[in-house]
């Protein structure tokens, strides 16, 4: 696969109210958008730092991955998930890692924050690492 | 404080070599520098993608923080700092971030791989991301 860039970092947080100070006033980014995405159950805010876009990450109720990811965390969140752009297809990458031997969550593309084209990697095969490829349909 | 961009993000690892593949031959990025940081009891081993260095980091020895973060994630590892690099100076950066009520681990910035200037600030204060701030001095 041909990874471009870092498209984003996830981090969880149990109230992006709380944790947006941190980033905006101590490290001077700026929150440009705020976003629900209902199937996975939580309320994202996106920063951009050089290239790279942090996305703060909020469950919306208790059952979601991000809720339990918080709760396991001792419920202070932290690092989630590190996302590439894929520059010949997610896709094309899945078939590429799984050929490859890695265990996929996602075994085709579905539509994540921002309109982009994502699947996830299963840690266990990804150095423990939740691996997310992304592409922008619109591009 | 003026951050340009992510200077790198920290992952750890129980071994660098069985971490790698997944790196180098799943994702096509490229290991160019492996290092020991002696006084963080650390091997490291660098990769770029786009304008982001990944850091590898493995503990020489049980008592390091890297060790202590792998036992506790049971004996994962996974992503363990981020660090951002400053245009206008580690040293103003921490005395900002001090002066808006952050707990820093570091007063003063230390020397760190890569021969870079850099200190920790406290993950209490930043959202449970435990964040870096870096200069290269010799720019």
């Amino acid at each position: 696969m041909k990874i471009s860039h870092i498209e984003h970092l996830g981090i969880a947080c149990p109230s992006i109210e709380k944790a947006l100070p941190f980033f905006e006033n101590v490290l001077g980014l700026k929150c440009y958008n705020v976003e629900v995405v209902e199937d996975q159950k939580v309320k994202t805010a996106f920063l951009k730092v050089g290239e790279v876009k942090l996305e703060l990450l909020e469950p919306t109720s208790p059952d979601s991955t991000i809720a339990k990811f918080i709760e396991k965390n001792g419920g202070r969140g932290g690092m989630h998930h590190l996302a590439f752009c894929i520059e010949d297809g997610v896709a094309n990458a899945l078939a590429e890692a799984e050929g490859l031997g890695i265990a996929l969550i996602d075994k085709a593309p579905r539509k994540g924050a921002e309109g982009l084209n994502i699947a996830f990697l299963h840690p266990k095969s990804t150095a423990a690492v939740l691996t997310e490829l992304c592409e922008n349909p619109n591009k």
